[in-house]
């Protein structure tokens, strides 16, 4: 029906997830609310260890999958993930407390960001975890004072700036020279911090790491990265430095648009199998890793929303549902595209709207220009392919509680978050005496 | 010290939020840590009240400011400015949960917003707001409705879309045609609109609303706001309707760019005073209302945060700071400016670099090629003007609790926020049975 939403059927002119009427949830839960198909999330993940079956076969090395929190730190998606084999990729103190609740393994944790505090690396370092993407000399520096002080060793892995153009929006481009992202290797810096880590007593050395951005929809970078991470490794092996781990970061694009075919799991495992065995002579073959986010999980969402008003003004058509941007940043940060469609499909010639979220801010719209069938006030919009980077952005704006979220199977349907009231609003809030 | 922030000075290379040590209050609260200064707050809402009491004395009708409470509703924040005498312009059921809390008397609240629901619909009726600032005629219809059933009548106004150019960023410019706001003059929607409130029994006009805009740095859209608004009250004197209150809006701006002085709310009331009392001979004198958000709370919040790495590349030096994308979106969704400084200022020569948060998005960057004196890791770098539009779109992007926040002022500091810790991230979360 839409591509890249298995789960979404369109029958009798009523759109249903995972086999449940889509009207009918947004009457029982309220709205906005969040879907998440746990069938889909299991299509996804499973396409990822299908696809790059055929490394560990022609390796014998470990594959992970590190899933990006920061796509959606939901912990029922966490813990689906976790039961299903999948690691974590965390940036925080706060995602790696969401992955060892959700029983991921340590040996399957890998900890990125650019600013890791000291109590966020000592929690890493008690975990035990596979390794730290170190990102500057700094905090390599800091790693091993922490470390030595805990009597510990730390595993790190090195991120790496390979300096190459995903192609995809300017704010989440990571792996640029501009970019505030890792350590650069034409310069030296890279191996610099490398042989730094060999005279520390408190690190030991597991890996190199790359991410080069999100929402990629050419395979080319890809292809570019690994070759650049790989011929890095090389380089590595001439000084006596052996690898273990590598890991190439996320960064699959979705299908947002649903008229256009884009590079699947299969056709990302083949470039970057391919292109890694070309290097079998030259050096040991490395376990690998990858951290996708989006690919995971944002196909599995749907936000559903409810029409309150319809108004014509000179120039278009508005629809105003309850769905707004504090539920969903990514139009009104990335002017993203999400397809939209009504719950109900009435017959009736199409007709072009905008649809608004009730925020009061002109960037709070979720669609323009949009040829919808017939709707009226009262009916369900869903927003498609919100799995990702939805939830994990949304806000108070406005005064205005974060959604409740439901997960669906073909079994049944599932609370996983529940709404913030007006109270919650306040519940950080303290007024000081004298203004009492 | 610095334009518009008067609660800042710097005494013996330090600065000091209403004479309190920026970097003691860091250490003492931790970092991100927002300190939003009453002084300044106080400051800010007297100058409003100064500026324009000319006009309640030139016309012996009433001056209201109805504070924006999408700026910052931060209950400390909102009490404070209720005990100075402020009203409220609420835009969501949460905001005016908030207002009442504050104790904001019912006839200074204004209800905005382009999808107001049933439920929030009834708790305005329930309040007696001042208004419903009524976005289109389905609201209108429905508002009727509602307050028919409740055997009660609503108070509303009109807000209309003048098409005027605020000349400000695309994000928060409100008030032209092609925006999803208020209801158009020039085709008679707006006309139409009051008709069909004139026959309708559970409603009462009681004025004409428009906002254009956010952050005007130029007074002129103002004053070609206020004649469209006023030639439209002479219009509607004409069809026999009398209109009390006239509510301008917000939308003033603020110094973010510290070299360059802007209108000030002395500008602001020459501007819109004059403009009225053109039509002296016209029209009745209605009631001055302003919605001030941004003007009122801005310039009096500092975001402190901790440089933990600095790094070097081959094209810029990087400080990484604590305080991150997730604590204050405007750089990553407006890519705004505002003025970053250390805390502690060291002697030596200035040096370019970039301040980056903690979070793994590259648009998670405060400030690029800021000339600021030597700085070291561990120092405590201070981001001002962040009071409005801060703390109210924080989020927990990459699992991150919001910060602290407290209130300074000559004699104290006062806690006015609580941190979220790790169980608060997923404190709404549910994990079903069959994930356990």
């Amino acid at each position: 029906m839409f591509l890249g939403n298995d789960m979404i059927t369109i029958e009798d002119g009523k759109l249903k997830i995972d086999g449940h009427d889509a009207t009918e949830l947004a009457e029982r839960f309220g709205t906005p609310l969040y879907v998440m198909s746990e069938t889909q999330i299991k299509n996804n993940y499973k396409k990822y260890v299908d696809a790059f079956k055929r490394y560990e076969e022609e390796t014998g090395k470990e594959f992970i999958v590190a899933y990006a929190y920061k796509a959606n730190a939901n912990l029922a998606v966490t813990k689906l993930l976790s039961k299903l084999g999948c690691g974590a990729d965390v940036v925080s103190g706060g995602e790696l407390y969401i992955a060892k609740l959700s029983g991921v393994p340590s040996n399957k944790i890998v900890f990125n960001g650019n600013c890791k505090t000291k109590e966020e690396i000592i929690m890493g370092i008690e975990t035990n975890i596979r390794a730290f993407n170190v990102d500057s000399l700094s905090e390599l520096i800091l790693v091993n004072e922490i470390a030595k002080e805990m009597g510990e060793v730390a595993n790190v892995a090195f991120r790496i700036n390979p300096n190459v153009d995903p192609k995809t929006h300017p704010k989440i481009s990571t792996g640029l020279k501009k970019n505030k992202f890792g350590l650069d290797v034409e310069s030296g810096i890279a191996m610099k911090a490398i042989k730094m880590a060999l005279e520390m007593e408190n690190v030991n050395i597991v890996g190199v790491h790359c991410h080069i951005g999100s929402q990629l929809t050419d395979i080319s970078p890809f292809v570019e990265e690994t070759k650049k991470i790989m011929d890095f490794v090389v380089e590595l092996k001439k000084e006596g430095i052996e690898i273990e781990d590598v890991n190439l970061g996320g960064g699959l694009g979705v299908p947002y648009y649903k008229d256009k075919e884009i590079p699947t799991q299969y056709d990302l495992a083949d470039a970057i199998i391919n292109t890694i065995l070309e290097y079998k002579d030259k050096v040991e073959m490395p376990n690998l890793i990858l951290e996708p986010g989006r690919s995971l999980v944002a196909t599995s969402g749907v936000l559903l929303g409810k029409l309150h008003h319809i108004k014509e003004t000179p120039v278009a058509k508005w629809i105003m549902i309850d769905a707004g941007m504090n539920d969903m940043m990514r139009p009104a940060i990335y002017e993203a595209y999400h397809e939209i469609t009504p719950c109900v499909i009435r017959d009736g010639e199409k007709e072009k709207v905008n649809i608004a979220g009730g925020l009061c801010e002109s960037s709070d719209v979720m669609g323009k220009d949009r040829e919808l069938t017939p709707i009226e006030v009262g009916d369900v919009v869903a927003i498609l392919d919100v799995g990702a980077y939805g939830i994990s952005m949304a806000n108070n704006y406005n005064a205005r509680g974060r959604p409740r979220m439901v997960l669906t199977n073909e079994k049944g349907v599932y609370l996983i978050r529940e709404k913030e009231t007006y109270t919650d609003l306040i519940a950080k809030d303290i007024v000081p005496p004298h203004l009492l």
